[in-house]
């Protein structure tokens, strides 16, 4: 059965805006069985375009169409009245919600202006989907061979109501869920290598699964999918395996792992506490390491040194190093980790010093390199990378590389 | 004259990757008077399903057509075969490329395999397109009444080829830019709020100007858009005053200003330091300040003190005051302020101490709790917030919440 979506709003059209519905909507369906996205469209708040686009998925019988975006309590939001038009309706007000939606605004001393009136409102051929998370409704249209779903833009409205209001009803009882794929995830190594290393096991498995290669400045995802849901998950993890014991060095981890999730765990796990300190990063590091919850079981904390005065008296590098090897140098990150493990008392520290630009010098040398120390009571491993010479990226990689350093010496 | 995109990719149509770059080929094309984005379609790696979108396109006369993904060196790249059969045509090797191609990656040490061969291919009827950062060429083919561009999917080398090979060759000799809008940043009111206000004046500019509501869980964008270009750019800053006298209080920046940019750049500018003591952020609110080039010359350095033990051991708060008003209390908040000014001698310092959970507690009134200290030589600003019990939102919101106490602090 096929699955369209429909995404609203200008901005989208006109790109300030990044259409992650559509994506977040694509992945909840690609997990069933006999579901099967057929189109994703972005179109402007314009009625005829959007009639347009509803009345061609309508006729393609499209089975489910899920529409994102404009049912806001502004003038701009024009999703419900192409609706009424197309479906030659008028809209009614749900009583029950606008109750509800009062009292809630009133608890936090809010009052309901003329404006929200509306978002309490739905057209008149439809029922209205819960909004618990904010102030405009729902809307459930069964018409001719479609279900269409209509949800306001904001994210986190709409997953609640996808996650609490459409899946239980209207998929989970009628469509299995299916192991359709799984992603091995490396770092170290390019694309092309891995490709090379894989190609006669790929070709050879090619009837039942598809092998995507998905590079990042971080690493490559292989993701295996089932070319069919005849495939059994124990064909699956077979396959998976023989690719894995070719390239055991790169893989970290296995589909929604993240490289600071594992060192987290496997800290947790093995009673360590950890320290960071940071120069160019700037806190990145650690902000990543308390992205996972429950971080606090091992991270007791980080110094971000800046200025080369704090990489000094806050983690009490000699000056004197700093001046003879120049702050970005093994011996500066070597002391900086040391400080650190002292200063906070860790099992393991982790220092970074760098220089992220950015630089508008094409020659320039210095700009993308970056010393990583780890330390651990016993040992220490350190290295210099020139990373791509560009601000963002460059901080990006260094702190992931960090944390895969210490993944490594966590494994040893 | 109107423009399609066509992004390809299993991954895009199953979710697992958010297209980021039809939004930016749009943001650029948005730019040029009299070009207008008709669609942006999402489809996965399949030859008919391209073809056929591709088809429809030029049968529409779509003047640019925009193709992204597919390029790369392996097999579930298919978009070069695609184009290769709707054009009835096959490919040939760009000799300078693959001399090019080889000379980079043996500087690099790295030896050309058979399959990276494939990147210096382009299909006959086309014209290659340089691409800089990374190995697959692009392609131009001019066809009736299309002028279509190929690029590979990965953003840095599809931007760069955008930027220095289709603009200045096939965009802008032939169309100019225009002010076709601007964007106000406001923060701490609502949406429903700021439509009130301004709603006559919207009103009565309606037929020049459309104004779009952009709400996020930092603020609400209010874009400015004129309605067709022969409305001059004066009057566009005279809507925008009227509007900004207003609602003056709320407004931070403007167009693509962020909080962060805004705050340095009025640090540097008064010669001012600052230091930062983190915990329930971890290390974000340095991570945000330092996103900025040149925050080196404002940013001192923080401390993340995630444990209690640290709070007391770096940032020196008393442990009885911790044990008496809790390490989330106006009392521990203002005294990590304080340390983080001593230890870094800053003239400023950020203090912020939260529970951003994850909590599974309905009813739980700790977890979304956060204490916020902004602190000068002669003058401090506290403020409790509790804010979405979501960790990755709370500590976003945390952390631009900080940063506008800041700002509010500066201005003053």
């Amino acid at each position: 059965m096929k699955v369209g979506i429909i995404s609203i709003g200008d901005e989208l059209v006109n790109g300030f805006t990044i259409d992650t519905n559509s994506s977040w909507i694509s992945n909840q369906i690609f997990r069933y069985e006999k579901l099967e996205i057929s189109e994703k469209i972005a179109i402007g708040d314009s009625e005829d375009v959007i009639t347009r686009n509803l009345d061609n998925l309508i006729k393609k019988e499209i089975a489910f169409i899920f529409i994102t975006g404009g049912l806001g309590p502004t003038h701009d939001d024009i999703t419900k009245s192409a609706l009424c038009n197309y479906f030659n309706c008028s809209s009614r007000l749900v009583e029950n919600h606008y109750k509800d939606l009062k009292k809630r605004l009133q608890n936090k001393g809010l009052k309901i202006g003329k404006h929200l009136r509306s978002q309490c409102e739905i057209i008149d051929s439809s029922e209205p989907i819960i909004n618990s998370k904010g102030t405009a409704l729902g809307m459930f249209i069964n018409y001719k061979k479609s279900k269409i779903f209509v949800f306001p833009g904001v994210p986190i409205e709409m997953k609640t109501m996808f996650l609490n209001e459409v899946l239980p009803k209207f998929i989970d009882p009628f469509f299995k869920k299916k192991n359709k794929f799984l992603t091995i995830l490396t770092t170290g190594v390019y694309e092309s290598k891995l490709y090379e290393i894989l190609l006669s096991d790929i070709q050879s498995n090619e009837k039942e699964f598809k092998v995507a290669f998905l590079p990042s400045y971080s690493g490559v995802k292989i993701r295996i999918l089932k070319k069919n849901y005849l495939v059994s998950d124990n064909k699956l993890n077979l396959f998976k395996n023989d690719i894995v014991k070719k390239i055991k060095k790169y893989v970290y981890g296995y589909d929604n792992d993240t490289i600071q999730n594992i060192v987290v765990n496997n800290l947790i796990r093995n009673n360590l506490t950890i320290a960071t300190a940071e120069s160019c990063t700037g806190g990145l590091v650690s902000k990543m390491i308390t992205d996972v919850p429950g971080s606090s079981k091992c991270f007791l904390g980080g110094v971000i040194a800046y200025s080369n005065l704090i990489k000094n008296s806050v983690l009490e590098v000699p000056n004197t190093l700093i001046e003879k090897c120049g702050p970005v140098s093994k011996e500066v990150v070597v002391k900086m980790a040391e400080g650190a493990m002292r200063k906070f008392n860790s099992d393991i520290s982790i220092a970074i010093t760098g220089i992220s630009g950015p630089s508008n010098l094409e020659e320039d040398k210095i700009t993308g390199l970056v010393w990583i120390a780890v330390k651990t009571k016993t040992n220490i491993s350190v290295r210099e990378f020139n990373i791509f010479k560009n601000r963002d990226i460059h901080r990006e990689v260094s702190a992931k590389t960090s944390l895969n350093m210490l993944r490594l010496l966590l494994e040893k």
